[in-house]
Order: C-alpha cells, then sequence, then structure tokens
C-alpha cells in the first residue's frame, strides 16, 4: 500500500516514525480526514482549508502550498486506485531530541503522514441511524483544532462502545456541544438547531455542507447552543462528520427516536447531501 | 544511545514507530519522567505506581509486572552510564490499522519507549527561581492522568517562552489548578496552600516529597484551591515537578516576587528535598 511521506509517495512498509517525533511525545500535529467517491476527493478545498487553519492556530508552519498539498494526495489516491474511502493526513512539528515541550527551532521540518483507505458508504447504516449514548464533555477548550491529542474523545467514544452505541453525545453542564467526532444537530418544528462554532465545537465540513443544502430546501437553521433537555424534546436528532455524512439518531441512551424511519427533515438533507456528493464526485450507484 | 523498545533495550537507531501507532494518531498513551542522582532513580516505586494508575484510568493493560518494568529502566540507566538525568517512558496503546477510534483488540500490544538524558541539578537556578505568565487552564477535566495528548500543555508553555517566561501558572475562572508541567503551592503566613488532587491536576510525586518534607519542618500544608488574587498576596510562591524539583517563583506576569533570594519556607523546603534525594541516591555535591 502507497502512503504520503511527507513530499513522497511512498510504500508503507517504508514509512518509519521517530520516537522523538512530537506527534508522538506530545500529540503535537493536526490532521484531516477527507472523503472519496468514485476516485474524487469530496470538499478537498475546505479541508485544506481547515488544515492550515488548525496548523495557523498552533503556529505551525505548513512547508507545503495548498497546491502541493492537494498534488500530493490527488497522486495517493490514484496510485492506491482507491475509488470511494477514507485519505487520513496528518502534520505533526516534527522531532525534538531530546524531548522539550518547548517547540523547536524554525529549522525543524514538520512531518506529514497520509494513508487512504476503502470503504463505501453505507447506504442501509444512512436509513437505520445510529444509537447513542450521552455523557460530559471532558475534553480541552480548543475544540476548535483538528488535532491529534485525542485522548478525551477516543475515551468517551470508548464509554460509548461498553454501551452498546456508536456515539457520545458530549454536554457540559447540560449543554450539548458535539459529539466524539461528529457535531450534532437538533430538529424542532421544522427548525435546524445546532451549537454556533467557536472554541467548544470542530467547525465540520460536512456541517457547512448540509447547512447549504437546508438553504437549498428553505429548512431554517439556527446557530445556537441547546440542553439535553432541548435535544430529549426534539423532533429530529442527527450528527454529521465525514465519514458518517448526515446520520440520524436512532437512540440516546434508552430513549429510542424513531423505529421506523428517520424524520423528514434529516432525511431531505441526506437527500440533498447527496446530490452534492453526486455534483463534485460524478453519480452514487445507490 | 541505548533505549528501552518494549522489553529490550536496543540502540536508539533500530528504534522505529509505525504511524499507525495510536499514540502517533490519538496521543493515546501514558508517560513518566523519573530523575536519576548518582546513578540511581529517585522516587521510582511513586512514578511506577502513578505510571500503572494512568495506564489503569485509560483502561490500558500494562503487559510487565512492576519488578520488570524497574529492571528495565534500572539496565537503561546502568547501560547508558548516565550519572544524574531523567529517564523519560512511555506506553501507548498500540497500533490501529487501519485507524479507528475504537480501543483495539485486547491482543494488540502497548508499545513502551524509554529514554535517559544527562543532566546535572541547577543549584543556581533553585536560587534564583523561575519567572512565570498567568494564563487560562485550557486543558481537559481528565488533568489527573499522566497522558501524553499534550497539546493543551505545550501551548500554553510556548505562550509562557513568548514572554520570556519558563513556566505559565494556569486558572479556571480565577481558581489557580496548576503549570503547564509543575504543581504550584503559596505560602501565607508560614502555611502552603496546595490545589487538591483531583481531575484538575496531576498527582505529583514532588508534591509528595515535598509535603513529607514540610511534615518534618512542621511547615503547615492545606489542601485547598486558591484564587489568583490570594497568589498575588502571598508571600512566596513555587512550583514543584520532577525535573525542577522545589523551585521559587521569582516573577509572575509583570510583579516580582523576590529580588534578593527565596521566601523561607521555600529555602527551609528546598533543603530538605535535597535530604531525602540524598538518603534515596547518596551525597549530592553542592
Amino acid at each position: 500500500m502507497k502512503v504520503i511521506w511527507n513530499s513522497e509517495i511512498v510504500d508503507r512498509s517504508e514509512v518509519r516514525i521517530d520516537p522523538e517525533d512530537r506527534g508522538y511525545q506530545f500529540g503535537d500535529g493536526i490532521y484531516e480526514v477527507i472523503r472519496a467517491y468514485n476516485g474524487r476527493f469530496f470538499c478537498l478545498d475546505e479541508h485544506i482549508d481547515r488544515f492550515y487553519s488548525s496548523a495557523g492556530k498552533i503556529e505551525m508552519a505548513v512547508p507545503y502550498s495548498r497546491n502541493e498539498i492537494k498534488a500530493l494526495v490527488n497522486r495517493l489516491l490514484e496510485e492506491t486506485k482507491i475509488d470511494t474511502g477514507n485519505l487520513y493526513l496528518q502534520m505533526t512539528r516534527g522531532i525534538s531530541s531530546p524531548r522539550n515541550h518547548m517547540y523547536p527551532d524554525a529549522g525543524v521540518l514538520p512531518m506529514l503522514t497520509g494513508t487512504m483507505t476503502a470503504g463505501e458508504r453505507d447506504a442501509v447504516k444512512q436509513g437505520k441511524g445510529i444509537d447513542t449514548i450521552v455523557t460530559e464533555d471532558i475534553r480541552w477548550l480548543k475544540c476548535d483544532i483538528k488535532m491529534i491529542s485525542l485522548l478525551g474523545n477516543i475515551m468517551v467514544k470508548h464509554e460509548a462502545h461498553k454501551k452498546n452505541a456508536e456515539e457520545a453525545i458530549l454536554h457540559r453542564d447540560g449543554t450539548v456541544t458535539e459529539c466524539s467526532a461528529s457535531n450534532i444537530a437538533i430538529v424542532k418544528n421544522g427548525k435546524v438547531m445546532t451549537h454556533p462554532d467557536g472554541n467548544l465545537i470542530l467547525p465540520g465540513v460536512t456541517k457547512l455542507v448540509w447547512k447549504k443544502c437546508a438553504e437549498k430546501l428553505n429548512i431554517p437553521v439556527v446557530d445556537r447552543p441547546f440542553t439535553l433537555d432541548e435535544m430529549y424534546e426534539a423532533d429530529e436528532v442527527f450528527c454529521s462528520s465525514t465519514t458518517i455524512e448526515v446520520m440520524p439518531v436512532r437512540r440516546i441512551d434508552e430513549r429510542i427516536l424513531f423505529t421506523d424511519k428517520p424524520g423528514d427533515v434529516t432525511t431531505a438533507l441526506q437527500a440533498e447531501y447527496l446530490k452534492e456528493i453526486e455534483q463534485q464526485c460524478g453519480e452514487i450507484v445507490r
């Protein structure tokens, strides 16, 4: 399998990470997951923009231009011959030896790695929805940075897994922020509500897309924090992320939100989201 | 240079970390820094205990007994021939391939790495103290776990560095928690105050030792949160960690706390701390 290693495409077996890479000792790095359909990346520009934005927020200079990165990931997609799947792209601040909290000198080159993994869309799951739990948002206060210091995220994901759920809905003092690996929105009386961007949530690329879809469909969307109680009383709840797209929530802890099919607003957004994919990546076989 | 790589001591050049090591993609791991003086580790048992405690808190099984780890680190100390310096010991949850938030199956072996770095005690600095800044505690809500997802810590450390300071004093809504890489205490009218252990601070091994010293010296210590204002009005402020031991704070932002020498309580604790070191590791040349 071919992978990205700095400015090259190499065989995965060639990639070796130094034990004093700051990604390994400090979680000092950023990443993106970008979906490809039909051999084409979806929302590539938006993801690359966020990659630069995350890097900027931790004062890490990306030693490649946007076009260089785009060329690199497109070359990886081509060489892996993966049609539909996920690109994982990560950049760490490079090597500090001996280990030192302080950022290294400007001369230290960040370490870029990237892999492609095949993975079809799961249309059946899109109709069934996911089961979730509610738990405290234990993460740090810079959740707008897509960084690799993810222990807080994977711990709550694991908590969900132990309770036979796939996603953890996070709240701070009763206010819902987002999920362990996705944004979340509720629908009440035809109106969609989702937590405003800021330091408490990741500015989702998928959220950007479904908001655009909502606009096309004349579905009102309000950016405002909502409480757990508002969520429990909502007509529909859905999550969104690059990998799960617009995903209905079927269950929250013991509460079943729907048994037959997801709500109308969620379903409409899913269909419109699919159109967006098809516009960029060509027809999706259903 | 020799290093620890799982259950072996190998040459550093042999160690290669997989790009899909969960330490590298999720900051999913724990660590300890252990100080050696005169070729002997200081508070080794306490550090190994905390290593196991951190691992337990993230549900990671350590595949080695306490005695195996102690034998391994002592062998490293011997083979590196380092007399006085720091051991860095880290364990990640091993490899998830392809990348997956979920904890891997029990069969996946954690990855243990460890390095020794030489570094003398800086007695001059112990008398001069360190300069600090105050900034918001942006970290997560499980700061009792000594984990490698440290971006929050290094960002505030960097903020301090940019302002010509060495350490960042962290507060949540005006209540001081600890520093970016050390615990903190204040002295007022001969009494020491420090934030209680719990989810907001690391249970410092060095703090344990200076508390023991305070007891010997009949210096009262109270575990209770204190505010920024209480800190500003304190007679003395000091930080503590494995590498800096008991370190007086000379400056907080623009406030100079002492010009001549550190306060009496801090000085007494430093002297007694040195005795503790000498008891375990033999005479320290001053």
